[in-house]
């Protein structure tokens, strides 16, 4: 278990007087854990649980075939083990909060994850505890990043920044999308990425499409290449998107981009501890104006155990910016009307008097050219 | 709609009494419509959702940002739009039950895979709908495979298969688990796949460890390599695993691979339809036992919109195997005592009169020789 983690923890039960918090998503279980069990994210019946009560004491929930991971990772910690086959995870879990001392007490677990049947089950096994939902609880303590956090995410977002790179240098006209994907994931896994999520290699008039994965489409001179990439390890992610032009760019491309450069220069200066993120939106939006084309609806979002978390840069809800967040920013455009999309994400975090960029490595004032 | 999984919920729906059959998770979306909302699986929130009424109407709830994709793939369905930051799905959805006059009926819907939170926002919506576990209905469906879902089962088979055959034909001694990884996520895009699932890449004595990427290590002679993959195609998945030796395999490593494969065709003759699928394993298990190390639970499961599905093929649950099953069959050692670990992984359909292997592409008599 992680230290500072279960200390925050215990922080959040006492303001919501709270005797035992659950966590039983991958990301919350990764959060408290300081990994993912390979299987949970993939196969959701197998449970893996991670449960703190209001002493600090902690136990963790696992199914049988991850035994050797978990108590690998875990050897000091208090470990039961469920048969996949032959048990109920949810009759593991209700022994383990009765001897955390918990069956009559309230235990905020993450209801927006567990399974309707899931709770059924708890709740008919333990009927007098006070089942409450802790999922803000969590969203809220992991929107401010510890030290060692924003490091991982720092490293993540060169690993993505680096592949990028990498496989726009790796090509040259006439060759494809396939070989961008290829330079790509190799140097996410040489960088020491555990795994990636949501490889986009859009190029010419595919790169109008949201979300695709690569093609034999051979690469032209004039075509606009919108390649972006999560890099993971240990359940957090980095992603950023990077913009190239084959030879030379289309005369709108440079246009479209050029405001792209200014709202994230507009958004970085804007972004600082007691900052309104709805306002730093609104900043955001005067400049993407300039381009007459449909807004999109929200320049940014907390990144960390999943691809979006709170807090959003957004029209709608608003948040108040503190240190230690860590920002995914990225003004984009899918839809030009000229028959390509252009799109520049780039990490953030939040420091004491304004921000650190932590996809530091490519310079993107231009477009980033392919030859 | 997929006419044919229409027509079969509504069997099923009419044999178990049901008004309304709900699908709301990734993999049961995937099955009433042929496709995955990109965004789904990655983020829970973003429901996606299909329902058929027993007169075979139907109505889908998607989040806008996936408006047009959804649009796009199903033009003439009653689709409607939830915004992710001003609306809940579960409103959405409650106002598509009573527009398919089951407000107050017995509405069939995936209790397994609901957040607990989203049914306690919908039963307080439709407080005299009877909601009913329907994830069961879904499971024993999705057994029996249309031969449209058989043939891409196949296609997605045959991609992963020649994808591992050319990452063994890609290197040599003195190149590395990433060469391996390069040829073989290439190989997967270039076949026409459009993602692709746990890659396993297990080189040396790292081929002991069960669910491992591919890192920098240098392939020796005498190495034994698993590596494994799974194609995906609209959300449904191809696992094959083969194993290679760098030259001449260790004496043990024939001699195991001899059994694994002799199991292999011990599995392939006893499965037919009306089999026991428990009976299967055990036929498995006598030969597998020759090996005098640490029996697998089971050594087969269904495959299809899920990387492990019914039946399972092991020493607990018993399924009756019928035509249009289409399983992963898997004789495996990890931790051989040897300092590696040999896997075989293939895919079969069950057919009127036997099997028919869908991973036809790699002879694995022997093991795959990398020189």
């Amino acid at each position: 278990m992680r230290k500072v983690v279960v200390k925050k923890q215990r922080e959040a039960m006492s303001a919501y007087g709270l005797d035992l918090l659950i966590a039983i998503s991958p990301e919350n279980f990764a959060y408290g854990t300081g990994f993912v069990v390979p299987s949970q994210p993939l196969m959701r019946w197998r449970h893996a649980i991670c449960a703190v009560n209001a002493a600090g004491t902690s136990g963790i929930v696992a199914v049988d075939m991850e035994e050797t991971t978990v108590r690998g990772k875990l050897p000091h910690s208090d470990i039961r083990i469920w048969g996949e086959f032959t048990e109920d995870p949810m009759a593991t879990l209700a022994q383990l909060i009765s001897d955390l001392g918990c069956e009559t007490g309230k235990v905020g677990i993450e209801l927006s994850y567990l399974p309707t049947s899931d709770f059924q089950k708890l709740h008919a096994l333990l009927p007098k505890a006070d089942f409450i939902a802790a999922d803000k609880i969590f969203d809220d303590l992991r929107q401010i990043k510890t030290p060692e956090e924003t490091e991982l995410l720092h490293r993540l977002s060169r690993i993505s920044d680096n592949a990028i790179g990498a496989s726009f240098d790796a090509v040259t006209p006439g060759m494809t999308e396939m070989d961008i994907a290829s330079a790509l994931t190799r140097s996410v896994y040489e960088q020491g990425a555990q795994d990636f999520k949501l490889m986009i290699v859009a190029t010419g008039p595919r790169s109008e499409l949201p979300n695709v994965g690569p093609t034999k489409r051979i690469l032209e001179e004039g075509d606009i290449c919108r390649v972006e990439i999560f890099s993971v390890i240990n359940g957090y992610h980095a992603g950023v998107c990077r913009t190239a032009s084959v030879g030379d760019p289309p005369k709108k491309a440079s246009e479209i981009w050029a405001n792209l450069v200014e709202c994230k220069y507009r958004v970085l200066d804007a972004i600082k501890p007691g900052a309104s993120a709805k306002r730093v939106y609104e900043s955001f939006i005067e400049k993407f104006s300039e381009l007459r084309l449909p807004p999109i609806s929200f320049v940014g979002h907390g990144i960390g155990l999943h691809l979006h978390e709170d807090p959003y840069l957004g029209k709608y809800d608003d948040y108040e910016l503190k240190e230690g967040m860590v920002l995914g920013i990225e003004p984009l455009v899918y839809q030009s009307g000229y028959g390509f999309g252009l799109q520049l994400k780039d990490m953030v975090a939040v420091t004491n008097n304004g921000t650190k960029l932590l996809s530091d490595i490519t310079n993107t004032d231009d477009l980033y050219r392919i030859s």
